[in-house]
């Protein structure tokens, strides 16, 4: 059976074949980018309109009322519950995700007095790096990034707290989260986790794998909309004892008293700061309305089995041309693919002018993400044979030349 | 003249009636509370339908070089430029009022080692305050916080910043900006406002008054949106010596290095941290651009002029019942008027049932605003009317015994 009749089979029996229907996508496109920007959801532009016709435009301040924005950031995160595991009063929509990265590891820290040490890996993704460096800063404390591998012997009784990402940006490694959270947990230290690569693709358990704490983006997997706001999730039995260290008038205790002095809500409340971005939040709910009765378990399985697809084309069409840099075993990977090749940037335009998009990583990697509600196993092997005549014929600065089509 | 006719020759004779047409407004309405959330841009509704069914969903990951996505943040500063008296390369817009004070707040303050002070005014908006206690907690430093009047004499070689509102929330007092910069500059400490309720209803000048840092929120005067994305301002010459103290990617001298180590842009550009919400911006763009062409003069002249008429209608319709809590004299004023009567809460209930739209804030004040772009002489005199038909026949509580409606 050739690649693309089993990609067809696989089509025919996908469970998840329906959320396709959820997507407004470009025609003649293979969208393999939705680990950066996920896909426009079909009920986004007439929910978007109402809320500014007639939300801003007619009730105007009303609205924070009327149409309950002010309880967007938290019924917004509800709909998350079942994605990450976790339970809805854990969850907030908020700022982004660089800006919730801090709030948790300076709420953490604080709240180890004595404990001098954030551990990380090299590696990390820069922006969570920066921010963790930056909170360290302002802290006093040090920043410890060791290697993968040594990790778990590098927590000790000086570790405030370990923070990961849990689904490597590049390579698409995957940590393990039950093992590090262990770990910690045995040392008294916190666990933070980056979410944004593998919230929406993967099964996630943040309650059973006793997670402390996490922030994550709205924009990939979760089909947000660009820049949409990004959210955390404090465990229940910690939100009392964290204080957010960017205490705006919206995580207080009575925020319409215009009190003088702050005092903290109860519960996960007290980690909002400013004013939500109302269209953000609601662009947001419809990128996470396309999850509405999926099982996060086949949408993890889906993932795996399109990447492994997606690997096996590749082996097929380019042989030893381009280099595999991500896990061959699904389960050690998140739900992108990561391909090196020296003349990637211009193989990735070469790609993109024949309508297969994904992105390049500097120096030498391009990268594919499969957004299970939407990618095809069609899809993902056209993609590998249109790279592979671009990497056969050698002709990727002419892109050209190159004429099949991508499929709808 | 009756005040009507002063209303209808005034609006007959206003430079600035033309801006109207730039607004989608509810017919009917009489609103006047664009000082907590502006109207409807009347270009907002396709703008963003554009943005989310064309560049979002047609041309996805694209769009951030193809529309421009990147410099969106930058793009839309530059229509601030005139509206504050800035320059382009000062101004960014990002992230909300709150998490920019913190910014500035603790940049300014690291950038003064051994000043131990933050000084502030008793009833600056509390999330200012908050945000403000916040980063002096994080940084080991006092805030001060004196009476106005006893500001002058508080400034001294401890002082590392000093940070006031400009325009008050509630009484709608205006900070003498010039005094105080020049008071806090003479004695080596850095001047930071909140303009979020000054900014678009008065002629500011921060270059010109020697301003060194300033914050704002895009949601009132400046028409951006529920939530929309804030701003932030810091004078050329001292971009180069202040670090952003939450370090984000975007704030990188070379984002997409993806480099395991921060180092700061120039300029203006290394105070934004995370990714920028696309559908804010774009709503914040269609609000700014409803000044385009427009003198801010002579949008603080009529500011003023609507709330000296308002008064004046209040105290020909109400006479003693209710106090004028803002200042009289309208150069020393914002653009919005303070109430207070003891049912100030039913008496507003009363007031929105008759489609007149202030606000209350506790305890006992009406609030109302007026956005010189749209709202009309005649509007605010028949506000007044309302008011005082409402106040007059005692029956706040019944308020649909008022059948007078609002002019449209």
């Amino acid at each position: 059976m050739t690649l693309i009749d089993q990609a067809r089979a696989l089509d025919a029996a996908d469970p998840l074949a329906f959320a396709r229907a959820r997507f407004d996508l470009p025609e003649g496109t293979i969208y393999l980018d939705g680990n950066s920007l996920g896909a426009l959801p079909a009920a986004a532009p007439a929910r978007l309109a109402e809320v500014i016709s007639n939300e801003w435009g007619k009730d105007l301040i009303a609205s924070w009322n009327k149409h309950q924005w002010i309880e967007a950031p938290h019924r917004v995160a509800a709909l998350l519950g079942p994605i990450l595991g976790a339970r809805a009063d854990e969850l907030l929509i908020a700022e982004s995700t660089s800006i919730n990265l801090f709030k948790l590891v300076a709420a953490a820290a604080r709240a180890r007095p004595g404990r001098t040490v954030i551990l990380t890996e090299i590696g990390n993704f820069p922006t969570d790096r920066y921010m963790i460096d930056g909170a360290a800063g302002l802290l006093g404390l040090e920043v410890r990034a060791v290697a993968p591998d040594e990790l778990a012997g590098a927590i000790d009784t000086d570790t405030a707290l370990v923070t990961l990402t849990h689904v490597d940006y590049r390579s698409g490694a995957r940590r393990d989260m039950a093992t590090v959270n262990r770990a910690a947990k045995a040392a008294g230290a916190f666990n933070l986790w980056d979410l944004s690569h593998s919230a929406g693709a993967l099964g996630l358990d943040l309650n059973g794998l006793s997670c402390d704490l996490a922030v994550g983006c709205g924009y990939k997997y979760l089909n947000g909309g660009p820049g949409a706001p990004a959210y955390l999730f404090v465990a229940r039995d910690l939100q009392h004892e964290l204080a957010n260290p960017l205490p705006g008038w919206l995580g207080h205790a009575d925020p319409f008293a215009f009190a003088n002095s702050y005092a903290p809500a109860d519960g996960i409340r007290r980690f909002l700061s400013g004013t939500p971005s109302i269209l953000g939040l609601a662009a947001l709910e419809c990128g996470l309305a396309t999850f509405d009765g999926v099982e996060m378990a086949k949408v993890e399985a889906k993932g795996g089995a399109l990447g492994d697809l997606f690997i096996a084309a590749i082996e097929q069409g380019c042989g030893g041309a381009v280099g595999i840099a991500s896990p061959r075993d699904s389960t050690a990977r998140g739900s992108h693919v990561s391909l090196t090749h020296p003349k990637a940037y211009a193989v990735m335009q070469a790609l993109i002018a024949q309508r297969v998009v994904g992105d390049f990583r500097a120096p030498d990697v391009l990268r594919f993400g499969f957004a299970p509600l939407y990618n095809r196993f069609e899809d993902v092997v056209r993609a590998g044979e249109i790279l592979a005549d671009i990497i056969t014929a050698g002709t990727w600065d002419q892109p050209h030349f190159h004429q099949r089509q991508a499929v709808t």
